[in-house]
């Protein structure tokens, strides 16, 4: 499946993704920010690959990135835009209920389109602003995996490329934490941000993971998720999970290689910690999952927010 | 004073802080990240500067950058680092006493070596981290501004640059919140980051400011620091404060000159919002001020953590 909007532009460098350019501005709420990605990493790419330059033909897309934080379930909400394109097409990647209108604020500063509203799985510690979004935002569409079980506008599988102007995401199903379980990845190609950036939801946590032990939860999936779909990403990728609990901000594929305390374990090793780590129950799941797992039909009673 | 380690490399590119680049590494323990930064922003640039590109003849300075958070505070913690120096020098920007095992863990782990432990200003809502870092990692000195009467290793002025390897900050007098609050800007020039970066500290937060009733605060003063000094940089400047209690990660010189709801008011406005504010007293500023006056010393009696 491919949700496109727009067409792709070719630009003539490889290295294009990094180079600020110039896009002409007709009023001050159309400004718009490129992406150059936060962090890049040396170490995978060979001398060879800094050899050729060209003069660039036409404008590379641009990324704008958001991290947004809601303090209450510790849950990161991110915003990605192509502000190359004149719709400045916009996606928020698992909004929460609570924080939307900050979220739809930001998007209306800064000038952007909000086409998708879209999950990563049903969440469990939270209720998603996904229908709230649709509520407020008429056109928007909900984005969930079609093996979440769960209503939506649209469903991707894996393989399915989310295409938000000339940018896109790849659907890669990393299942473990929930049955339905997907990480979304920045596209792999010239024009596409430069290292590639994952959204890996609950399935891969800075330094941790998600719990297996709910919702068609396995650790042995999960271990075989993240060692197949995300540690085979190259180590310069930037991984941007659903949550963090200790304030880190990003980490990357090189960084839980080497540091993840459970995922750098074997899979045995790994199996006995995720099933011997006697969590409590989460105090939200009987009122978030309900609610999550019909995110496509909120917007049919919009809460007042 | 130019504080330096290490000596200027210069590139042919201007572009050339967007470039990925090689570095060769001798063991894991060495990785490192380099940076690109997060957001860029066109509307600032003209189409002349899209012109020239040129082959590169030396790797650029790398940036890596980590922005790190504490929740009691709301503090924003940041890390820099120069990749693409032998010796991967790193600074700390507002480092909080309960997180400094996690920040000189990840200092660790990411191959760095920390010389400089700073503060923007005397907090008065958190304890600093820099004198049980000082305490922990023998070699780092603590930074603060002369204009802040506390004591430390090495005394900032405007105008001042901090060099770690081969980039640097910059500093800019911003009192207003306090009377020796400073902002560090990163480098003006083509090797060091594009856009540039500014750590603000309490002078100018994401769609605020700091409060302007103690500690020599000043809402005169104030307006004039962000007007002269953090607006006078270049719209697409990214702009990383030293708290949020919103979710927000950063904004930009732009975005708060057009959505700043006190800093785009005029002065008499600005004035009479920062003199209705009725803020409670701070919690703990009787604790946070008498300590962070004598950063310096803590390492005297580094506390066990």
């Amino acid at each position: 499946m491919l949700l496109n909007v727009g067409t792709f532009i070719r630009s003539a460098s490889r290295f294009s993704p990094f180079i600020i350019t110039h896009s002409s501005l007709s009023s001050p709420s159309s400004f718009c920010f490129s992406f150059s990605p936060k962090q890049t990493v040396s170490f995978a790419l060979q001398s060879s690959q800094m050899a050729s330059f060209t003069t660039l033909s036409q404008s590379p897309p641009k990324l704008l990135f958001r991290q947004l934080f809601e303090k209450e379930s510790s849950t990161y909400t991110y915003l990605l835009a192509d502000c190359s394109h004149p719709d400045k097409p916009a996606l928020l990647i698992d909004p929460v209920d609570r924080t939307v209108d900050r979220d739809l604020n930001l998007v209306k500063e800064l000038g952007l389109k909000l086409i998708y509203a879209m999950n990563t799985h049903v969440h469990a510690d939270h209720v998603t602003g996904t229908g709230l979004i649709k509520g407020k935002v008429p056109g928007v569409k909900s984005v969930i995996s079609k093996a979440s079980g769960s209503k939506a506008d649209v469903f991707v599988e894996p393989g399915d490329k989310i295409s938000f102007g000339d940018l896109f995401l790849e659907v890669r199903a990393t299942p473990g934490h929930t049955m339905g379980c997907v990480t979304y990845v920045t596209g792999d190609g010239p024009d596409q941000p430069q290292p590639r950036m994952a959204f890996t939801g609950d399935a891969l946590l800075i330094r941790g993971c998600g719990r297996t032990d709910f919702q068609g939860g396995s650790s042995q999936q999960l271990y075989k998720s993240v060692h197949s779909q995300i540690f085979t990403l190259p180590k310069e990728t930037l991984l941007y999970p659903a949550h963090d609990y200790k304030g880190f901000s990003v980490t990357t594929v090189g960084e839980e290689m080497l540091y993840n305390p459970r995922l750098t374990k074997d899979e045995e090793t790994f199996r006995n910690i995720m099933e011997n780590l006697n969590l409590a129950y989460p105090k939200m799941i009987d009122v978030a999952v309900p609610a999550n797992m019909v995110c496509g039909l909120q917007d049919l009673e919009p809460k007042a927010n």
